[in-house]
């Protein structure tokens, strides 16, 4: 596969589009702040272009929590991370592969990732056993027992249909012994170097093998192509690769996703130099910063976040799981990270606690019944709009699903302008301004 | 008060607005079936115009449970219902009212009906007592005892701010003596005779005084001749009357209210007449179908509403309460019903039964895992467009709150569009061919 080998562009100045779906670029840097490592990218794939940094709202089960998709495609939302875990259990991966794959099956045509269950399979307490072939777990619905190899992940991810896809990792908890640390950084990057050969074995579409992996193309540059690519498929491959396709993917014109890798070791800067090291040589189209916000210190997340950061290329996405805080979103973008996962917008907004730009206000105290300002009132966003924290906090205290819904419409808001700004100011020149306008909030 | 005494006007062809706001019209036909008792009106209020026939969303505590009232604007939701019982016990009638309003408060701009409350005392199973002052009632909230007389149903109204109010009335359940409901019809007319007083007690906007009420006028228009009415009331009425509005009303801009009466006697016709009559002597400004669709055969609430319909004045809306499935609607605009409320489309969305123009769909049987159709294959509404019947039925198993909000969002569309239809019937003289196909439907 080709990638770009030369520095990546920088600044405002960007390289024609043509130009760069001849190169097969996946990911391009669009401008960098001089003082830290923040950098804005365009991340190219087979759904649409993904602007970096960015946050990813999380869909569990397909659905983030109370939002219709129109809602969030209105918020600017342009990737949304689903749970391999929770859709393999419920409807089953299988179905949703049948139906079209998940963007399809939950009307979403923008760009998904999905995680690799793992996280999921070792923190639901669901655990069994991890052996070096994988992973035992049982099913929080209904107790039944599954396995997820390495392998098994990757199929199971290109049924769902996602354009991201991550590999397999051990996930140990906080705090663990180094020597604990250093098994799961081993195994884990045997089980990434697994992943990785399973889906090089399989036969996408010819650009696949070309080296632009389907990835440099929008979603609808894609379809119309689709036909006369399908038709070069069958004349290249045998029988027997194609049947192979037919079973794992939701279609026999779906693009090859990209797979991450997934950096471990805690906190540990050693075992997280040698869990990069390991994952570069197998060449991943993205890596992940796993392992962190699991309960450390908050200065050694942004300490191993950073140092992380700076082992990997320049030229690819960095992803950091899990985190975090709108703060934490801008700590580290400064420190390399340029895309984020993580429940807190949704799952507090729920609980009733609302993010704002001037910190987090708990929606149903009994300060707010009279009160008639909006969430936020440096907000724009439609709730701050038209609704009163009166009405919010009433909504909440009675158990109307609109107080979730509209707490986390605008958390939503909150966080995906955070990062648009943030973008904006990397542009300008500004991010440091930026940052430390951040640092000052209550 | 004056009021329109000749014949309303009726097919397409209208008295231009201005006229209308002239002569005070609150209510004004412009379309009638030959056949059947079925009109098409325009109902006046200070927030808007509403068409009728109508259906009314119910949003019990100020919220129609899943849907943010921008979803409502876009389905062509025209006008609520919010149940007084409800918010006058959380978050209280007063702190709304200090916040201006349920319109301001759940922040919907458009007309607002509150009911009276007795409905709800009376079949919360949290009735304490029924006297002739009034009704002791419980809370379901806490258990603590409260009172609602007339009067006082129309004071908690008017602090909440409705364009239309209905008097206290005395529900019995289906079946009841004779005896029994005929003391409630009684009960109910001295109810409404001292609610009207009550509200006429009360010194509105001049406009009131002088017969329009408010209710010629656009919201618009309201706002902005707001001041110069206020100026002309302190002129005109003493401070004690000032300050009785200031009490009562979300602003001393507040226009006056509707008031509705609610026509009681079961399956009885004679005493549906004799309720019907004492009404018509105090001369509300609309009329309620009460105590229907609460147990009795189908056929009898068909022939209860037309019989109660014909005993209406011609130039008033008339409103069957808690009615019903969109069969219902159809035939009972036939008999001559304008509005109807009812929880059926948002609860049973809840429960995953969907209206359909195949009947209802009960969405979570396992026949729909695999269902790529939409909920309706012959609905439009944003729902339809966008989601399978696989994907809501995924979310409804869940658990997840978007399988409840799609499916109300369908329904509410469903009703609405209901409506709709009938009405533009009504307009191209095809409603007797719009009721033949509704009642074809399996």
């Amino acid at each position: 596969m080709e990638h770009l080998s030369g520095p990546a562009p920088t600044g405002l100045f960007r390289l024609s589009a043509a130009l760069r779906y001849f190169m097969g670029l996946r990911f391009e840097i669009v401008a960098e702040d001089t003082t830290t490592g923040a950098r804005a990218g365009l991340l190219h794939t087979p759904h649409g272009i993904v602007e970096t940094p960015v946050f990813m709202p999380v869909g569990t089960v397909g659905t983030v929590k109370g939002m219709t998709q129109a809602q969030l495609e209105d918020l600017g939302v342009q990737v949304l991370l689903a749970n391999t875990y929770h859709l393999y259990l419920r409807p089953g991966h299988e179905i949703i592969r049948e139906l079209g794959g998940l963007h399809r099956f939950m009307g979403w045509p923008h760009p998904i990732l999905t995680d690799s269950g793992g996280f999921q399979v070792m923190s639901l307490k669901s655990l069994g056993r991890v052996t070096e072939d994988g992973v035992w777990f049982k099913s929080h619905l209904d107790g039944s027992s599954h396995f997820f190899s390495p392998e098994r992940a990757v199929e199971v991810q290109l049924a769902l249909g996602a354009d991201i896809i991550m590999t397999l990792d051990e996930c140990v908890e906080y705090p663990s012994s180094r020597e604990a640390l250093h098994r799961a950084v081993k195994l884990t990057g045997r089980w990434a170097s697994r992943a990785k050969e399973k889906l090089s074995a399989i036969s996408f579409q010819p650009s696949a093998s070309e080296g632009a992996g389907g990835w440099g193309l929008g979603a609808r540059e894609e379809q119309s192509a689709a036909g006369i690519k399908q038709k070069a498929v069958r004349n290249k491959t045998g029988g027997s690769v194609a049947e192979n396709r037919e079973v794992l993917l939701p279609s026999p014109q779906s693009p090859a996703p990209a797979l991450f890798g997934i950096v471990q070791g805690g906190v540990d800067k050693d075992l997280r130099r040698e869990s990069a090291e390991g994952l570069l040589e197998l060449d991943f189209e993205g890596y992940a910063v796993g392992g962190l916000s699991v309960g450390e210190p908050k200065a050694e997340m942004y300490e191993v976040a950073e140092y992380t950061a700076k082992l990997l290329p320049h030229n690819r996405p960095r992803y950091l799981m899990g985190v975090g805080t709108p703060e934490d979103l801008v700590e580290c973008v400064a420190r390399g990270i340029d895309m984020f996962d993580c429940v807190m917008p949704t799952r507090n907004a729920r609980n009733g606690c609302a993010f704002t730009s001037q910190g987090k206000v708990i929606i149903k105290n009994a300060r707010y019944a009279r009160d008639e300002s909006p969430l936020d009132p440096a907000c724009e966003c439609p709730v701050c709009r038209r609704y009163s924290r009166s009405y919010i906090r009433h909504l909440l205290v009675a158990g109307e699903m609109l107080g979730a819904i509209l707490t986390t419409q605008h958390n939503l808001h909150f966080y995906v302008d955070t990062m648009r700004k943030m973008r904006q100011s990397l542009f300008f020149g500004a991010f440091a301004e930026f940052h430390s306008r951040v640092r000052a909030r209550p």
